[in-house]
């Protein structure tokens, strides 16, 4: 849930690597990095995010016969990966320092990672447009963070944005401070596994509003409510909110905690060399914030395996990649 | 078994894809084509051929958790290409015509198949190095087939030197006419299925010599016999034999049947562009026939997957590859 983040790493560790993002390439690189002996931590933002944990229906992936749900089969390979020993930490990244010989890497609920090498295998879910007022009152009202900042909203009636499970956390969490959450699915449906949309329906404060597009965030100093229009009544309605919580994916590449460190194309697609390594010695780059054209499961993983295996190589100063693994 | 070849498919028939190679490329590769509605045909030369086919257990493989052996996981990849309607045919292929419109493939039994586009993914399994007198007999007592030969040493004796699946599928054939088969094994092991290798045990005119070296194959005319050095006995013999077949593995890319007619490198690599297409347009390739440094299946898969693609947009004319699928 919301605020359940894992404590099973060490403040003071030096991992071999840290991968961030969970979905196919980063899983894939934690299976490899993990089973090398390199001690691994990948950091994720919620269970079922990014392109293939919302897929509902995967046929296509070599090995799994389907149909499967895109978050079942993500499942299997964190598994994998947890089996030769990589951890799993649940926190969304938001800043990094990539520069110096070990690398950090923060998380939004203020936590900080130190890596001898990262793999940046975020995936492309960033929106690319952003709502009206939603500029003008962020910090006043608009967050991007359940952990950090539903206290604020205590017994106030709040707006969560939202189209999948990685929404569906952050709102349970915000649901145990605020009196009332409306949460607003532009889409016709929730991208979640049923058992976690039935969980979420069932809380007493939580209003579902689903097909409502966001028109504006309206306040003065501070928000005051959300203006939506239900597009199954085709009606514009106000809803009187005093925070509105955004998580919506898009299909940019998901690298703003990299605050330009590593060398990218004008559209923010991460650029790598042969051995997905980025300008920066040590920092790799797997899946689709390369921006690679073709967006499947198994494209992603190898990039991943790629990316592993020259982590391998650059920690371990292996003259060759080889493939006795 | 040996001549047990299937005969489901339409010789007047023209496919969209004659993919040659049955392994994670193959197999991934024909998953796609035949999911987009491309008449698809695998040609394939044995049952746990290959490396993957070959590779006693895997456990890396993302999605698939191990170990399981490399066969069994090339099995559910068949049966989900199978799945979308791919045919599989048993064949060895030693020719081709890539030039014209229609390419064309030939089996070493013989057929014919015709293809718009054929996608090479026929791994780097070949001998780099020839035995003493193989080339001088070739023809004459020297075999590289049992479907084409075995007739010919009816009631005789004959050496099979061989390692694996393939190697014990077509002695079982051999044996069918032979007076008595010597199935020469370089290593300690056959590296095949242990129910294959039981069953091949029991017929009554195979003897297995395992841990025997090749040394010579020796005659005049014709073939009299093969030298062979015993590494437990640490003696060398002769097996008085007619007949000398010889399906050994190594780890060179297997694209003699391609004749040179695409581009390849010094060490017989396939040279391909960023959508996997070789020299000669409508002719793919993927896998290990590219030399690829990282010789894993999940980055044979991907190679597949991308080739299935490139594949449909050469067929279908797109303007575009697409994640559509």
């Amino acid at each position: 849930m919301g605020g359940d983040f894992s404590l099973n790493y060490q403040p003071e560790e030096i991992y071999d690597v840290i991968i961030i993002g969970a979905g196919p390439a980063g899983s894939t690189a934690a299976l490899y990095t993990a089973r090398a002996g390199l001690k691994t931590l990948v950091l994720y933002r919620a269970e079922a995010d990014g392109a293939l944990g919302v897929t509902q229906k995967i046929e296509n992936y070599p090995g799994v016969p389907g149909p499967i749900s895109g978050y079942e089969l993500l499942k299997i390979m964190r598994e994998q990966a947890k089996s030769f020993g990589a951890q799993f930490v649940r926190g969304k990244v938001i800043a990094t320092d990539l520069t110096g010989e070990i690398k950090k890497v923060y998380t939004i609920d203020g936590r900080e990672f130190r890596g001898k090498t990262v793999i940046i295998a975020s995936g492309a879910m960033e929106r690319a447009n952003k709502f009206k007022g939603e500029e003008e009152f962020l910090g006043r009202g608009v967050s991007y963070c359940g952990v950090c900042d539903a206290a604020f909203f205590k017994d106030q009636p709040v707006a969560v944005i939202g189209e999948d499970d990685y929404g569906v956390e952050e709102a349970e969490f915000i649901a145990r401070f605020a009196s009332k959450v409306y949460f607003v699915v532009p889409g016709s449906r929730i991208k979640a596994p049923p058992e976690v949309v039935e969980e979420f329906k069932n809380l007493p404060n939580v209003e579902i509003l689903l097909r409502h597009r966001v028109i504006e965030i309206v306040g003065d100093q501070v928000v005051k409510g959300l203006k939506v229009k239900d597009l199954n009544a085709k009606e514009e309605k106000i809803l009187e909110v005093n925070g509105v919580f955004i998580f919506l994916g898009g299909t940019k590449p998901s690298v703003d905690f990299l605050m330009g460190q590593v060398e990218m194309t004008d559209d923010h697609c991460v650029v790598v060399n042969e051995e997905m390594m980025t300008s920066i010695p040590g920092v790799f780059a797997a899946g689709d914030v390369l921006c690679t054209n073709i967006k499947q499961a198994v494209i992603a993983a190898a990039d991943g395996c790629k990316a592993a295996l020259a982590v391998d190589k650059f920690i371990n100063k292996k003259a060759k990649i080889t493939s006795q693994w």
